[in-house]
């Protein structure tokens, strides 16, 4: 456990007492393959890093629809972050697609270690910039480019969990059908 | 100028040393109604804080459509942030709606001042939270929300700048032509 907490924050050279400190706020925690971490409608406690596996958050919308918002994988972080951020109730599910371990680490504690570590604090700030890159680009490729070019860009920034997601899961997120990704797939080969 | 830059921070009690650090790095620059602040492929060096006016960042696609990706009015704030943060040329254009007044702060400057004084680092982590939650609402408002909704959203959102702003920007921000704007607005009336 020790060895993970360090390793999530490998490039800060954080002193002993600013490591314990840290540590004392995460928790890790297994979930089995199809575990669902958070439902719709629950407070938003907690935002978790995965050392392990591979999770998704997804929006059930009126008619039934799952959209795929984001996939995590070793080393990325993911939560429903209106309800973490805004402590309100959540929108999103977040669920396991593969067997996972995650770090998990609740709003209030990291808040309160902020002033003590400012370090930790610098860490999320440079964290939260390079999050808003990531979904001001996912709006931007979602309005010019085609769904064959957004599926290739997703291989390109998810390598290697094409094989561990479930046709629909990447079709959501793509915001296609299945048959469209079926014929994409096909065209690529 | 000393004014507005202190109001910017007005939650946060600086002292006058860190308020004067904080000062030498903004400058107030007043435009004119049309000006455009930042233009694709541009360098993106600067992020805006609206003293006084109504701005708007906008994507042109390849088919010469623009989509309004973001308003800013009074006490709001506005950039091309995937070029600001990853310190790469624009992708969107910056446009004064009227005429305004911005404070501008140059990212660079910022990141020098973070360290020294840590209060101005934590007004940004929180400022980052809170865009982090409005962006993935709007995600998940055009998947959820119809014209209509989205259009009662804006005007709560954003009141009082229904006047400064053309149709085709409204509509723009809103994914729907210039023809369904008009039609949800009389059945409004």
């Amino acid at each position: 456990m020790i060895t993970s907490v360090s390793n999530v924050f490998k490039n800060l050279q954080l002193e002993n007492e600013e490591l314990k400190v840290v540590e004392s706020i995460f928790s890790e925690v297994t979930y089995k393959k199809g575990d669902t971490i958070l439902q719709t409608n629950e407070k938003v406690y907690y935002q978790y890093y995965v050392v392990k596996g591979c999770l998704r958050t997804f929006f059930l919308d009126t008619k039934g629809k799952e959209h795929t918002i984001q996939f995590a994988i070793n080393d990325w972080w993911i939560s429903d972050y209106i309800g973490y951020f805004s402590e309100s109730e959540s929108v999103l599910s977040i669920e396991c697609i593969t067997n996972a371990t995650v770090l998990k680490v609740a709003k209030k504690d990291l808040d309160n270690t902020y002033e003590k570590v400012p370090k930790i604090e610098h860490f999320f700030r440079k964290k939260l910039e390079r999050s808003t890159v990531r979904f001001q680009k996912r709006i931007l490729n979602n309005l010019v480019l085609s769904a064959k070019e957004r599926y290739h860009l997703f291989l390109q920034t998810y390598p290697n969990i094409e094989q561990q997601i479930k046709n629909y899961h990447l079709a959501s997120y793509l915001g296609i059908t299945t048959e469209s990704l079926s014929r994409i797939r096909k065209e690529a080969l």
